[in-house]
Formats: C-alpha cells, sequence, structure tokens
C-alpha cells in the first residue's frame, strides 16, 4: 500500500484495460480514472472465465474491525502482485455512510469516485421510491383497476442508517381525498428488491425478467401484484440496465478493481454474479472480498448465487483477528487486544464453526490470523491445535508490521491449497424442499443451532407464499452482522418472512434482523476526512 | 426533430466537443454519447463568453402543457440550426417523476443518461440525507457539545412528490435513549439547499464557501450552527465537487446540449450560471430554457443569478399557447383549446404582465404564440392589439404543423430585436433594503400585487433572520409553478420564512407554496415508456 503521504498519480481507465488485455472498445469510460466494462465486453468476458476464484470473508466483524479485514485484504492482493501473479479484485461499492459505520480506510483512488459511484445505489433508491410513490398515485386516480395492490408490499427506502423512519406514521399533512393516516416503515436501501435484482442478472434478459416478477403487493381479489401489472417493469428496466455492469477502478498501486453493484450479505446475496464471472477472464485469480461473515455472506453467496450460476469457488480464506476471537469468548471490547488464552480457546469455536461449515460446501479453506501485535507463542498453539484438528494450516502476520515475507508466505499457501485441494462446491440444500425446511438446514448447519423457532407471524407468511407457489425459491436468513451475541444461543427465532420474488428468495429475518439497521456509535468524520483528500 | 420512428445513431461526445471547438482534454466522458465539462475547461470558457444570451420561458404552464413549451423550444433551436448560426441550448437535468409530472417529452439522446444523469440529482439526495442522520448521531453521542443545533433546520429530502411524506411523526421504532417521537416534515429534493448551493456556485472555491455557510440549526445558547461547525462541509465539499460541472450531450439531430443541474425555479433559482458562462463561450446565441413562469424563474434567475454574476441576458422569449392564455381567462383546461375569445382579452393581461416585468429589467423581449391548431385572425388581432401597445410584435405559430417557415420567422425575429434593442439588463431591488422591502418589491413589480401580508410565524422569522444579520441576502419567493388561479387575487399571504444562507438568499413560502409538492394527477407511464425505448 502506498505510504499516505505519497502523491499517488491515477492511472487512465484505459490503461488499467490494457494491462487486462482489454481495449478501449470494451469500456464506457467515466471521468479519468475509471470506466464501466460495457455490455458487449461484460457479455462476452462472462462466459470464458479459468481463473481461480478465491473468496475472502472474515468470521464475524466486531465493531470496529471491518477496517482490519479491508487492509488485509488489501495486503494479500500486493503479494500475489509482487510474485507477478496476475490477480483481479472484486468489491461491492459502497456509501460514505458505509466508510463511517464501517470505519473503513479504502485504498481505492479516487475514493470519492467510488463513493458517489454509489450514485448507482442512489439511483436504484431514487427509483424504488419513485415505484413507492407511483403506486400510491395510482391508488387515488386509478383505484378501480383490478390490477392494484390492496396490502402495499412495497416500503420506501432510506439512503441512511436512520432509525427514526424504521417505524413511522405517515400523511398528516395530506391534502387528498382517498389519502389516510398509515403506519409505514423504511428499509434501509440494502433490503431493496430492485438493488438485489440489479446484483444478481447475469443478461439484460435475466434483469427484464426479474423485474416482472417482482410482487409489489396483493390485490382486493387476493391474487399478487407484480410490478408489469402495474405496468412499470419496462421503465424501470431501462432505467436499471446500466447499473448492471461493474466499473473497473484502481487501488492506490495504479492495480485493477473492478467494482460492482450488490447489496451486502446480511439482508440479501452479497456478489455480483457478473462482474465476478466477468473478472474470472481477466486474470489466473480472482479475488472477491465479501463484506458480512462467513455464515451471512458465504451461506447465500454459496446456496444461491454460485449455485444458480454454476460458479465454483476454489477456495475461502476466512480471515480473523485475535481481538475478534478473544470478544467472542467473552473479552470486552476494551481489552480484546491483550493477551487472553481463555477467551481466546472459548472464541475459536466460532471460527472453527466457520472453517466447518465451508467444508460442508465442499470448497478448501484457508485461514489468515491477524493481530495489530506479535501473536504470541502459546496463542499460535491454540489456534494451531483447533485448526489442525480440521486439516486446516493458518497463516499469522502482525497487521502493524505486515511484512513482504508474511505476504508471500499467504500467497505460498493459497497456491499450495489450489495445487493440492480440488473444490467439490455444492449448495448445502436443494430448492425443492419446503421453504421452512431449508431454513432448517441453514441454521442448523451454517449457524449451528440445534432449533429454529417462528413467531406466528413468520409461520403465517410462509403457509401464504407455499399456497403461492413461491415454496421453491431459495431462502435468505436475514440477521444483525453482528449477530453472535451471548444472549443467541442454541435457537434462532424467525419473527417474520417477506417475498423477494424476483429476486428468487423468500427472506426469513430473524429476531435481531432489522429493515431499518443502526449505527450504535458515533459517526468518527475526522477519518474520512483524511482518507478523502489524499 | 427527427421522425419518432427514424432510429438515430448517436454523435460521441468527442465529435459534440470538436464540433464547438473544444478537444477530448477538455472532457470527462460519461459513457458513450456523453461527457462533462472537465473543472480545468469549465472555469477557463465561463470567462470568456461572448455569445447572446436568449432566454426561453414560458408564461406559465397549466396542467399538461410544460411539453408544449420543451418542444417549441427545441424548434426554435432548430431553426437556428437551419440557418447555420451557431447554438447552443442550455436545459437543467430532470428525473424520470418529472417527465411523468410534465409529460414532457425530451428530444435528448439517449434520455436514460439524462434521467440518471439526474444520478448527480440523487446523489445530492443521498448527501443531504447523510447529513440528517450524521446531526441526529451526533445528538445521541456527542449531546455535551456546544455546537449540536438544538433547534433542528435541517429536514430530510425525498426524491418524489410523495405528499404522505409532507408531515409524519417519526420514531415509532426508536430503540435507543434519548430519541423520541418527533413532528417531523420532508421536503421535496428541489428544496435542498445542496443542490442550491451546487447551481449557484461558479467555482470550487465559492461551493466551499457556501456550504461552509449552510445553517443547520441553533444550539441550546441560541448561537448559529453550521455545517462547518458540525465538521462536514469538507466532506460534503469533496462529494459535491463534481457535480458542478455541465455535462455535454446531444438532441436527436446531434447538435450539442449542455445539461446542468439546477433546482426548478419555484423554490430556488433556476439555472446554473458556470455552465450558462461556459455555454456562451462555445456558440455565437445561447438559449437557456427555463422550466417554470416568468415570475418564479426568471425574477429568481436576474435577481439573483445574473446580479450576483454578472450576466446580462440579452432578450427574453416569452413562450405562450392560446389555450393557456384561455384558461387564465375563465375557460375550463377541457375547452382551452377551442376559440373563445372573450377568455382570450381576460388571460392575456397575465401575458401582458409578464412582457412588462421582463421589461423592468431592463431586457428586451419577444412573445411566441403557439398553439395546436391555427390561430385565427381575430384571436390574433386581439393578441397582436395588446402586445404592440408595449412595443411588442408576437411571432405566431402552429406547434402540429410547424414548418421551416415558422422557424425562420421566428429566429429572424429574435436577430431583428438583437440588432436594435439593447440590453440594460438591471435587477430590480437593491440587497441594503430589508428582507421585506425585498419582498414587497417582488410582489409589487413581478407578481402584479399590491399588497403583501404574513403570518405571525413568518414575521417572527424575518424578524430573526434580520437580528442574526441576514438581512443583506437575497430573497426567493416559494410558490405553486400553477400559482395564478382565480381565488389568488390582489395580494399575497406569505406563511413562513425560511434561511438558505449558503445559497444565500431568505426563502418566503407563499400560502400556496409547498415544501412537498404533490401532483395532482395519474402518472401516465405509458407516454414515458414510449420515449424512452426510442
Amino acid at each position: 500500500m502506498a505510504k499516505k503521504n505519497d502523491i499517488f498519480k491515477g492511472k487512465s481507465a484505459v490503461e488499467l484495460a490494457e494491462k487486462m488485455g482489454l481495449s478501449k472498445k470494451d469500456l464506457e469510460v467515466c471521468g479519468k480514472y475509471s470506466a464501466k466494462l460495457n455490455s458487449e465486453a461484460v457479455q462476452r468476458l462472462r462466459r470464458g472465465g479459468k481463473a481461480k476464484l478465491i473468496v475472502v470473508a472474515p468470521t464475524m466483524p466486531v465493531y470496529g474491525t471491518d477496517n482490519q479485514h479491508y487492509i488485509i485484504c488489501e495486503r494479500f492482493v500486493q503479494a500475489f502482485s509482487l510474485l507477478r501473479k496476475s490477480t483481479l479484485l472484486c468489491v461491492p461499492s459502497y456509501s460514505l455512510e458505509d466508510m463511517l459505520v464501517h470505519e473503513t480506510y479504502n485504498n481505492l483512488f479516487p475514493l470519492q469516485d467510488v463513493l458517489t459511484g454509489s450514485g448507482e445505489i442512489s439511483n436504484i433508491a431514487y427509483l424504488h421510491n419513485f415505484i413507492a410513490n407511483y403506486i400510491n398515485n395510482q391508488l387515488i386516480y386509478n383505484s378501480n383497476s383490478s390490477s392494484l395492490p390492496y396490502h402495499l408490499m412495497w416500503n420506501r427506502v432510506a439512503t441512511s442508517r436512520d432509525e427514526a423512519l424504521k417505524k413511522v406514521i405517515t400523511g398528516f399533512g395530506n391534502t387528498k381525498p382517498g389519502r389516510t393516516l398509515k403506519e409505514e416503515g423504511f428499509m434501509h436501501m440494502q433490503n431493496s428488491e430492485l438493488l438485489a435484482v440489479v446484483a444478481a442478472s447475469m443478461t439484460e434478459e435475466e434483469l427484464k425478467s426479474r423485474l416482472s416478477k417482482i410482487m409489489v403487493g396483493i390485490s382486493r381479489e387476493n391474487t399478487a401484484v407484480h410490478l408489469k401489472d402495474i405496468k412499470l417493469d419496462d421503465t424501470v428496466f431501462e432505467m436499471l440496465k446500466g447499473a448492471m455492469n461493474p466499473k473497473l477502478m484502481q487501488n492506490r498501486n495504479g492495480d485493477p478493481v473492478m467494482v460492482y453493484t450488490s447489496p451486502t450479505g446480511n439482508f440479501l446475496p452479497e456478489g455480483n454474479p457478473l462482474a465476478i464471472s466477468a473478472a474470472m477472464s481477466l486474470a489466473d485469480f480472482v479475488i472477491a472480498k465479501f463484506d458480512s461473515g462467513v455464515p451471512l455472506s458465504i451461506e447465500k453467496f454459496f446456496n444461491i448465487t454460485c449455485a444458480e450460476n454454476e460458479i465454483t469457488p476454489d477456495m475461502v480464506v476466512i480471515t480473523a483477528f485475535v481481538n475478534e476471537l478473544n470478544t467472542y469468548g467473552g473479552a470486552t471490547l476494551e481489552n480484546s487486544r491483550q493477551k487472553n488464552l481463555a477467551a481466546l480457546e472459548k472464541g475459536i469455536q466460532v471460527l472453527i464453526g466457520d472453517v466447518e461449515n465451508v467444508k460442508k460446501f465442499g470448497v478448501p479453506v484457508l485461514v489468515s490470523i491477524c493481530e495489530n501485535r506479535d501473536i504470541t507463542m502459546d496463542e499460535i498453539k491454540i489456534i494451531d491445535k483447533y485448526c489442525s484438528d480440521l486439516g486446516v494450516k493458518p497463516v499469522f502476520s502482525h497487521t502493524k508490521n505486515y511484512s513482504t515475507k508474511a505476504g508471500i508466505d499467504f500467497v505460498k499457501s493459497v497456491l499450495e491449497i489450489i495445487r493440492i485441494e480440488k473444490s467439490y462446491f455444492k449448495p448445502i440444500y436443494e430448492n425443492e424442499i419446503p421453504l421452512k425446511d431449508k431454513i432448517n438446514m441453514i441454521v442448523k448447519e451454517v449457524y449451528n443451532k440445534n432449533k429454529v423457532t417462528y413467531s406466528g407471524k413468520a409461520e403465517k407468511e410462509f403457509g401464504l407464499f407455499e399456497r403461492m407457489g413461491y415454496g421453491k425459491l431459495h431462502v435468505s436468513v436475514s440477521r444483525s452482522p453482528y449477530w453472535h451475541e451471548p444472549s443467541l444461543q442454541n435457537e434462532i427465532n424467525i419473527k417474520s418472512a417477506s417475498l423477494y420474488a424476483g429476486a428468487g428468495l423468500v427472506m426469513a429475518t430473524a429476531e435481531d434482523g432489522e429493515f431499518m439497521p443502526y449505527y450504535n456509535g458515533k459517526y468518527n468524520i475526522d477519518r474520512v476526512k483524511n482518507v478523502l483528500y489524499k
């Protein structure tokens, strides 16, 4: 990584593209330093991918550690580059607020473009809320139509984690007949089905088809009302299709990075199969960085995205920090950086669970253990012991003084695994089984819990979706990204179910899952400032 | 205009730029067909403008006629082009919903890019709501700070005309201490001060300075709290600065068009001095198209934007349709297309008032009267009579069968006025006088009313802003764009005042002005569909 005071001069998008064997004709240049791959290029590339796909995900970040996982992933990429391996990093775009929440220092350049490249996301939010307003308009001016939703299933979204909007009463300023006070809820943008269908679609036809299936409500006659029924699917398609294609950007070493549009994995599937497949034609190793932990992100990416698109992940790198393991084991966040062997021995069980889970999918695993200090011999001993029981060899590194040697050690371990271990990837459930059985399997196999309970509301909703013919969709368990709290022991309670027919799934929201998550800390703007101005 | 069934192949942004003597180096290309002018180019160009500036504005659209004004303006531009006059059209970007509300068929290509080019606007909306959420976060986690607003003056925005959000009670889902139920109101994005400061700024320094002056509330100690005090000004600047520069796009004849970011004139000043000044270096005639009527858009553009930036408009073209004049005169919208001499004779007074108002600014006027049928001799006679009393010669045209001759007649009249009449532009008020005096002058001189009344709330607010030292700012009268309703007779009531210190003005909201305007009709999506797919 370039030093903080270096003045980095970015490469042009064309230079970046040429480095990967692409030409100007494959690009829709956006500004000085970045470009969208155009549809022709992406559609050509997505078919030929031969790269090894390495998925990098954290165990489970605790407050303030997302940042560490980003940095360590960047260093892995750099070590590949030092060894002259052709590598391409794929990451989701994110917003200014995401940066504050995750305290992520992202090495992308120019950072402003990544954040306003959440222009894609702002535009999708615009369209999402336009649909909500359009439905309200039709309910007033077209109220005889039988194709109008009586029970609305399309909430407005907010682009901020704005808890005050979680539940509101609207309509105090209404002036039109037919409008009343209503209890409504805003969802965070990350829960938008529009965002999910953009991220999931491999072709324009698929996007079109997914949009037409989106259900916005139920009519008075008790029939499903789709985006197609209110005649919005084509228009929304025309407005969204540009957001499908990934953006070619760069890190502060001038290495190309693929930035794509995607939800975060705690609600809806994280990752973008079109971007990742295309990337697999452009390098020998594709590193796909996921933000949420293994159970949230990897489960959805594997069971839904990879399964649907026949993408085979070659290996998973789980990054874990000693302070996180200590926290899982009961250490307070403040003291978690200190050596605490008892906490470590307890907390490592979470990591071990993650390793086992990835293995259930048939995918080889590497564990990378990091800390901002030297990891002591007795800590290494504990970690080694549990890992070796599973036949996994952890790689250790000091993240503050990350050395070239540490990077090379890591890449060597990766290459060794890829050489020796073959991926026998398969999803852990079949879509044929009922919705609740799929959830039970996920909770048992991936969350390592023995029991799932359902609220009365959730029971009813699952029943309804099964009767409506949606029983063979995927399921997505929506939880807090920081779910591993002591109060959540051996069971998970599902409080509600939501249909995302266009995204091809039914979302099951756990007790701690929030359609409007909030940030439980103070936004520290200074940290972002320092990064932006460089 | 190209026929609807023609397949138009767009020109590349570089071709467009070369047509106007610009090179690739001046551009930040965005996709295949358009480009932002980069900062160096815009800053160089804004100083050298020698073009004649022709401002085109409607009298006052009635429901469903905004569209007509757009089309007629496009035809003017085409006629200039037929006569080989170097001309550049400047228009604001707009959203999908704007298209539905105004039923505007816009001739820009590719239309999708204009609408998602409201990506600028979506991003500004994102930042606006981020600020609201950031303030709430600081109020909880940093509540001892004396630089925090106690009385909040920063409402959230919605990008849709979503009346249900005009007044809401928030916080039913709150889980954190210190959060309570609150009555809050969303504003439409068009009222965002961020949007106003982006549109108003000629340089990055100016944008920075305007952002630092934005006031977000009043502290417990009764002092003003600015965006700068909560340390957000620099970060917001970094995120916004790219939105300042105009976009070079094209119409369906392949002629270049400059698209800029700006509010609509009924709330905050419409127009973008940076884009318009730069355009004035690129052609002999710059046509700036305004959406709102003369009193709303022209008043603000002249008194605020032109006055501050020493821009001299060379002439104003007022476009009016016979059906609008009939409507002002009492004809119902349904019957307004029919000949109705009594209504016309009454309604033409609105147009005559507009002509007089433009003349008060010292700017020559041309009136263009259109209708979707032949205008009859007796109608022409009435219109001619009132116009000739003011020394104005109207140009008539049949918009459905608009002929080359009609276009050439129009351009000849324009050239004749520019040749003979000099613009002695000056604003109609001096900033030195108190806020309410400025409002009184605007209402008297531009709205032709003899009385302004103020609600108790407004009185208090004006008093406060004067005492705080904001008395010498501009004022902006915020009204419904369809304000000329019979109930609004000889007086205007100002119901509230709002400080836009960064935008350099105090907004006075009239009885019919709405921070969250709504659309009083059915959105007809089919109309947009037909345009998008071409």
